[in-house]
């Protein structure tokens, strides 16, 4: 089914690269951008602003590179402003190195609130129309597809609202392709926004018209709602909602909203399958956190904790989900924890035994063992590595194919440069083994000495590795002398899963986890 | 000034400790829950819904520890469902633990989608009628205030509204207060909310009414808002939007944006300024991660770090703020990253040298060595301690009090018990110390023998202490060998500041931000 037909098409302006790395924590290197770009083809047809080529070096490196790059559907914008204060536009050095970019679209901003222009910019009213109207039509002389950002627009028209309108005449008479009316400090209400965009469609009936709103009073993905339904053709932007303050209206978000739940057709249904993926893959590349309560993107965004929610699900899955999760790429998942019904844990149980009943003993015996481990610091919601060998352990299936039977670890300064060591000793049926290994840190030496005093005995571990490494502390008094919660993520080939150690001592909760990550590949690739 | 003259009045009733217990990862024992009830009176009169009396061995602890507390303004709201179908209320066990928990507010949630009627209850449409009208009269019997929650009230009015409305009809008339509508799969959109809420006010004209919703296309606090402009009295929310799935409506958002932006009156000003603090609390006692990008409440709130806009603020702070911060308890930040112009950097070295001038070279300087430490990982947006010390460095008003010559560390079982064990050789000006110390773990170990070395020359060491310690592999990819960025925070008092540390190898990573943590501490109380 295309759920495309028949729909209004509203365009995706996506300012992650820009606007997105103003946000706190969220930093983007020119190869992090690069790939950005190679990797947002999926999501077919849109804009992305990708920095501004002037303002720090790494934004003017990258509009070189990305010239090289095939050109795509993918249509790349370079970010700046107007010209200056008493400055012409063939002075002026923000324009001229937003030409230099070699960007075919060029978006740049100037105020249309008149507060801006008095505090900040101390210039006349008619001064800054001029910047707007003279900065345009350079542009767009030069051949270029000129947007027109006007920042604090509903600011400025709540104040004063003919001025703001007079911003916007003056980049559309001056050529501009399109304006983009900004919340630019997120504080405005949804009716606000209507009023702000109804009144541009009524005084200039423009063919296209953009919103930029952000999250202030978290009415960010509303408010571009409101706007795209009072006329509104293109949304700006950014995956995970990142940037400034409380960020931008997020694209992961607003792109299945529009789609799924309002008349509009944004992206295709393939792009939107992806949308979860590529989500994830904005916040690692930006090394940011990624919020797992996202709507729609978020693991958490279908996952069933309550008993009762669970058992529904299973009926009838309407019954607790607003939308089938693989229409975004995303799953369901059934939560093991002390809330957790018999219903979850069966749920799990039978992954393992197909035909095992509810009012199985073993059932319960789960249900009891996991909450008594939860209370004492365990999760196992993020650890589902750890959670499946309990399981496998109660029913039966798995008993470790290893013992360690001693470790230690040093830290020490070698040559200058802090050197860790791990000595291991385990034992596989009757033989042992007894080796040493180095590595960046004690975690990391022990995680090696396991791996390779196993490695021969269970060939599957050397394809194995570990892709992240958390830490938690438990109680927030107590710095480090806390209960540590480590939890290890481990992938071989396409598959990741997590395992989790608990104790006083961190390195003795971050073995716990390597253990369970090595005993869970062993039984998941060579018994299983 | 009292923003509230005059406004009309909306009801909290705050269910973080049930239906946001329910999200991942969040946790609450039963000393969490009277801890949060104890704490919670500085936010006024308010509804707080406890727990489920029943469902789980701890909620009936709470009920019955909560009735000892001193009766406050804050009303405990015990949660549970109708009878069962063919059950009597006098013979329902959920009905009777309800009425032994005591709580003198009763909210039970019912049907009210036909769809669930049918296909979870599995029984007639009237049955369904029977269990919410003789539920609800029955706790009304007993003297209880009795809330009603019509459970996907607003899916059930889609497709059914003459039986959704039934169902309002059934507990009104059964004596409820009040019933509370549910957007319980968190789909509708705002104009759905409004016409489901102008349906009942219509048809029953009640003096209360009450709005549930969840945040499955990030529109609860929207959703809210809309709902409370149709009529809606009583909000239904979650501080920092804890909850099943993507969460339940954010009450951290949700008050000062009715407050401060609508024409509404929820809590006092002084309850309004303690809601910061307050959001920070609630994450903490649940031990869930405090998402710092949140509306109002979040670190990252009012944080500007791009340099222009530090430069406007700097002229006039509505410039680039929707509010003053003060009002809800936060504050302005000003970040230093590879973004930040001269306005942020200078800003903070006027701490240590107010008369700084922008054109000074020591500005340059410091902007040059930010940006050099950033692109090769550190990160000083949380690590404010490491920031400082870096710029004292540079204007040369700090030089390290101490040096150490050496440390090692091991870990190695011990009668059966991991045992971490660091050795420290430190100088402090022509004197050197040796020491040994114990630690449950490699970090702590070095961080108890660092001090132990040091107090004795600067005895602030003994009263300050780390009150949390975060690690974060950077590239995601490489597991335990990638670059590891470590931040402490570390308290005195009532002062805490953060410092960084980043490095392949974990614990010297650790090391460097426990150094600077040390330094500032003797700088700040010692040298200062």
């Amino acid at each position: 089914m295309n759920q495309n037909q028949g729909k209004k098409k509203i365009t995706v302006y996506d300012t992650t690269l820009r606007d997105g790395a103003q946000g706190e924590g969220i930093h983007f290197s020119t190869q992090d951008k690069l790939s950005y770009v190679k990797r947002i083809e999926e999501m077919g047809s849109l804009y992305v602003e990708a920095g501004w080529p002037g303002a720090n070096p790494r934004d003017e490196e990258f509009f070189q590179q990305v010239q090289k790059l095939t050109p795509s559907k993918v249509r790349i914008a370079a970010f700046g402003s107007t010209c200056k204060v008493n400055e012409s536009p063939e002075q002026s050095d923000i324009l001229l190195k937003l030409l230099a970019s070699g960007a075919e679209t060029i978006t740049i901003f100037g105020k249309s609130w008149d507060l801006h222009v008095r505090d900040v910019l101390r210039a006349t009213l008619e001064e800054n129309l001029r910047l707007i109207r003279e900065s345009v039509s350079f542009l767009v002389n030069q051949g270029r597809e000129v947007f027109f950002d006007a920042e604090h627009y509903f600011d400025g028209f709540k104040e004063n609202p003919d001025y703001a309108l007079k911003c916007i005449a003056a980049a559309l008479d001056a050529g501009a392709v399109m304006a983009i009316l900004c919340d630019t400090n997120g504080g405005s209400l949804p009716e606000e926004i209507a009023q702000g965009v109804r009144a541009v469609m009524q005084e200039f009936k423009p063919q296209e018209l953009g919103i930029h709103v952000h999250n202030d009073s978290g009415l960010a993905v509303a408010n571009s709602l409101v706007a795209v339904e009072a006329g509104v053709t293109q949304i700006q932007g950014t995956w995970n909602g990142f940037g400034e303050r409380c960020g931008n209206a997020n694209l992961s978000t607003l792109i299945p909203l529009l789609q799924l739940k309002g008349e509009y057709s944004v992206v295709s249904d393939s792009a939107l399958s992806k949308i979860t993926s590529f989500s994830r893959f904005v916040a690692e590349l930006s090394n940011a956190t990624f919020d797992e309560k996202q709507p729609y993107v978020g693991r958490s965004a279908f996952a069933h904790k309550a008993g009762m929610h669970v058992d529904a699900i299973l009926k009838n899955q309407r019954t607790f989900e607003h939308m089938d999760p693989a229409g975004v790429g995303n799953e369901r998942r059934i939560l093991i924890s002390d809330q957790a019904g018999k219903a979850n844990i069966l749920e799990r149980l039978r992954r393992f035994e197909p035909t095992m009943l509810k009012e199985d003993p073993l059932v319960e015996k789960a249900m009891f063992e996991i909450k008594a481990m939860e209370h004492s610091g365990f999760q196992f919601e993020a650890a589902e590595g750890s959670l499946d060998l309990l399981l496998l352990q109660i029913i039966g299936k798995f008993s470790p194919p290893f013992e360690v039977l001693d470790y230690h670890v040093w830290s020490e300064p070698f040559r200058g440069e802090l050197d860790s060591v791990a000595v291991v000793k385990v034992k596989v049926g009757s033989e042992s083994v007894h080796i040493a290994s180095e590595g960046n840190g004690p975690v990391n030496a022990l995680d090696t000495a396991l791996r390779q005093a196993l490695v021969s005995f269970f060939p599957i571990l050397g394809k194995s590795e570990l892709v992240n490494y958390k830490v938690r502390v438990l109680d927030g008094s107590l710095g480090t002398e806390a209960i540590v919660r480590v939890i290890v993520d481990t992938r071989v080939g396409r598959e990741v899963w997590g395992t989790i150690g608990v104790s006083t001592n961190i390195l003795k909760a971050s073995a716990q986890a390597l253990l369970d990550a090595i005993n869970w590949t062993i039984w998941k690739f060579e018994i299983e």
